[in-house]
């Protein structure tokens, strides 16, 4: 049988544990696998675009572990009643290639999206950063705030969000939880004075909802919602301006904000900054940007954690996904030899 | 809420319906499917080779429908008490990226690939095609010989299989089912006289299961086991004295038998020859060779006709994989506002 977390159960299990303190314990599986980044197989998703939007299978093995998630983007969703984003995920074991587990993925994905941005700025941001700027305040506003809190005492926001409602959300679910919170006028001054800027708006279109201007010596950009191509949200001379790390080159030239520099641009593989094989920062001036476009390690991460974490719970049911007939090789028995046939 | 089609219902259809109608009802979706093959979107599927076997993502795309496999291929795993081949497929809405329905594939797979081996051997084989050759008594064998029949009337079986309980499990299957079997003694025994061979083995070696001097005028071969690289059964020098079809090119030469021959070798699009864009069978003693590997389009008609004959029957149940809250950029909300945060 395959072990299935649904989404009611997900939101049970999130609701036992807390928001906070899953994107804790991402943050530890998700270093684990950065750490030995070299030993995974990896390539970059593979996309279906359309006019609506894209939908994506992201493959990873550690070779004892095999790993995928399906996910979707479509920016025009929320408009119609839908998520831009949904997912799925499913780990199985390499040795039969029998899938042991699956999962929804829409809530870990959000999840494990803010764990990522704060394993990262745990490591490139100032220690000493309490402020955050918001720019957008969808889906993901709320547990990026929760995340850097954790993870780097984060406490003020300044929030920007065309979408009034969309802010007015975010000040209704974060004013409870403590946070000292800003409604900003405009981006640029919602930017004004943070330690750290993320950027997590949903438009497909190359945006600029960063200008060169807007940007501080010392920050750390936490650039989320350029992941695909034709969608980035940076002025490019940010990018000149800063050091940028990146998750898998391969597909963050082709999904990322660097999209938009030429093919050799430099980067640094965020993991290398983990394993000590390249530098974080390295000045109180230094502007650091996470190029983040998510990556199929991090998925497998959260898989493998919420696996571990509601293994002996009632956190998942068992589905039966794959034949197990008694003779491997009468599948044909198994499924119909008495049933009607010419029929 | 998505339709998912387990084991146990997958099982109860094939039971309620036959194994033979369902493949005759696949061979008209592969046939629709095959006529519109230039509206799909094509890759060659995303493989994770491993020394155990293969795991696979197979996508496809009609820009209505998005459709994708999961699926291993482990040969020592009848040996160790598993399927060599276990999968599940998922098709989803283009438009807003939703998955619609999750489905059992082990079981589906082995009936469509049956179905296309028929719909492909009904355009290629003699029209007076009566004795097929099976060259392996796996998995594979009762589904070609019934789906054979049913759309040609092959009902004369030739059988060899270097292990004598596969063939025995054969012969118990389909004797019942009035097929007139003879038991070979070796791969030439089975092969004299055949309309049609199919090989279908599953060893993953450059096996020569099939040498040029078996092959007679007029024959039309069904390899079916050479699917990976690395892994083929026939003599190349069959294929040069033969006409071979294919699937998808791009895929077939990587894993297909023409994978012993250079890139340029010729092969026909075998949906050319259902639209008439290429010529099929051309005279009697022409040999025919369908160089199957397993297409993602395939398996796109296979799910939607599950689908579409499930529906309004209680073959499938209802599993919660999409998050849905009220308001779609409240995630947080729908998940996290009244668990503990900080712990």
């Amino acid at each position: 049988m395959t072990r299935f977390v649904d989404v009611h159960n997900m939101v049970r299990w999130v609701g036992h544990h807390g928001p906070t303190a899953i994107m804790a314990g991402l943050v530890g599986y998700l270093e684990d696998d950065f750490r030995r980044w070299s030993s995974f197989e990896k390539s970059p998703r593979v996309a279906s675009h359309t006019p609506y939007g894209v939908i994506e299978l992201m493959p990873t093995s550690d070779m004892e572990t095999y790993g995928f998630k399906y996910v979707n983007g479509h920016p025009s969703n929320p408009a119609r009643g839908f998520q831009t984003v949904t997912a799925f995920g499913v780990l199985a074991d390499v040795h039969n290639g029998y899938p042991t587990f699956l999962s929804e993925m829409t809530v870990l994905t959000a999840l494990r999206t803010a764990a990522t941005s704060a394993m990262v700025a745990k490591a490139l941001a100032r220690p000493d950063s309490r402020t955050m700027a918001l720019i957008g305040a969808g889906s993901q506003a709320e547990f990026q705030s929760c995340a850097m809190r954790e993870v780097l005492g984060v406490d003020r926001l300044r929030v920007w969000d065309t979408d009034p409602d969309a802010t007015a959300k975010l000040v209704r679910n974060l004013e409870p939880l403590g946070f000292d919170i800003t409604v900003a006028m405009s981006g640029k001054d919602a930017v004004a004075g943070a330690d750290i800027v993320t950027t997590c708006t949903a438009d497909k279109t190359n945006a600029t909802v960063l200008t060169r201007d807007m940007v501080s010596p010392g920050m750390h950009l936490n650039a989320i919602g350029g992941d695909c191509p034709g969608k980035t949200e940076l002025d490019p001379a940010i990018l000149d301006a800063s050091t940028v790390f990146v998750e898998y080159p391969p597909q963050t030239r082709i999904e990322g904000e660097i999209q938009n520099r030429p093919e050799d641009f430099p980067v640094t593989e965020f993991w290398k900054v983990l394993t000590g094989e390249a530098p974080g920062r390295t000045s109180d001036d230094q502007v650091t940007v996470f190029d983040s476009v998510g990556f199929a390690i991090e998925d497998f991460s959260a898989l493998r954690y919420v696996r571990d974490s509601v293994d002996a719970t009632d956190f998942y049911e068992d589905i039966d996904l794959v034949a197990n007939p008694d003779d491997p090789k009468d599948l044909f028995g198994f499924v119909g030899a008495f049933a009607p046939v010419g029929g």
